[in-house]
């Protein structure tokens, strides 16, 4: 253990240093977190749109030159998927860089022998705030220097640090997208209901709320509750008339990979 | 607005009483509003099983004889939908008798008259205990004097009392299923997936809290993302090679139905 804690001692005695790459929702919040937790460098901020970035103009360097990059310890990019690859290659290749993205692969990074990911998995939204102490950050590198480096910066701004490999990450963002999107996408079928009908959607609000915070607690597979569930054809059938025919397959199908548990 | 007051005078001069009916999740939580609101007269608790409402009988009369129901304002039905009916024709006709379910009509209570409901829009396990004040109170009567006193009754209880129709009730319902038990079910895969590979579902747990509570500020379609939403055929690609055939149709079939708008 002491050799450990002398290791750590060289590699975290001066602060870790960062700089920032893209205009988006994540960097944002990134910079934000990385601002508000003052144990970390943050060097620069780069955006192909200088106005992206220009709120943060005061508190740390901004570019929209990448050809002007300053030196750092960690360069994470948060740009969109497809833009990964070309960023990378401007980036100083003896330099550990990172990308933020849930479904790319690591390999897609440019550079050799000091790649990573720092995916935090969350679904942001620029405009509102978020706690990053709370989000799950999901990080891997391709040697054990690095990972520290990592799970050390990860651990300055979230709670929640998660080593996943890159094969765990393309599984884990797939879940996500049936817990995120296509939930949201159940949440547009109750509006649409209910604006049809003229009911307003805040009154189901509540349960909406309700079933989320209950997975918290109980597995979901526990959680199952309704007509699907209990087999109630009754009212399967009286739910299948009220809906048009695309609510009507989804339902269809659903109700059947419930029934087959 | 003077003879209203005076209605409401002689409507509400003594407390409102009732008998509750059944021993199942609602009639628990509802119990337990009306002891803590201490603005109504809860005289009486039945249920077919006495073990089902046992733990109430120090704070208020329990049997499990129909036939000796006290006298009361309001009689409460909360069984399971296919009793509403059997059980209402034991009750006193000249009554206000509501029902509490989601799907069943209000036409099934076998008075005349003097039919109502009062419809908790929640999902209540027995163990978890809930704060009634928020769940949203859907109410109905065949008149309006005995909308009003459902109207008071609800309020001791809950602050969102709606004034919901029959009709509308029962696509508020099916709206209810899609946002409550269909979502559920994309957690359980979600949570499927994970377990597959090996990546703990606790993971996903802050992403499912944001989408459920995003919907409070914005409208489920401008709050879509994803690679439906951007009609990303490479990820998709990626995805539908990671999951079952019964994930793999529910993913293709929502993902259209998400493109479609």
């Amino acid at each position: 253990m002491l050799s450990i804690a002398s290791n750590n001692f060289n590699i975290f005695a001066t602060m870790i240093s960062v700089v920032i790459i893209g205009g988006g929702n994540v960097s944002h919040h990134l910079t934000q977190a990385f601002l508000d937790c003052n144990k970390v460098e943050l060097k620069q901020l780069y955006a192909r749109n200088i106005n992206s970035i220009i709120e943060f103009q005061s508190r740390v360097s901004i570019t929209d030159n990448i050809t002007l990059l300053t030196d750092a310890d960690v360069y994470i990019i948060a740009v969109s998927d497809d833009a990964i690859a070309e960023v990378s290659s401007q980036l100083p290749h003896h330099k550990l860089i990172v990308h933020t993205s849930g479904s790319v692969p690591m390999d897609t990074i440019a550079n050799r022998g000091k790649k990573g990911i720092f995916y935090p998995l969350q679904s942001f939204s620029k405009n509102k705030t978020v706690d990053f102490s709370s989000i799950p950050l999901c990080i891997e590198a391709e040697n054990e220097t690095d990972f520290k480096l990592l799970e050390k910066l990860a651990s300055f701004i979230s709670e929640k640090v998660y080593a996943i490999s890159s094969d765990q990450r393309s599984k884990l963002h797939v879940a996500a997208v049936f817990v995120n999107n296509f939930t949201n996408h159940m949440y547009k079928i109750g509006n649409d209901i209910c604006e049809s009908y003229n009911v307003p959607f805040e009154v189901l609000l509540p349960l909406i709320k309700e079933t989320a915070l209950k997975v918290e607690e109980v597995k979901p597979d526990f959680a199952q509750t309704g007509p699907a569930k209990r087999k109630d054809e009754k009212t399967i059938e009286r739910h299948l008339e009220l809906l048009n025919s695309n609510q009507k397959e989804i339902y269809q199908l659903i109700t059947k990979s419930i029934q087959n548990g």
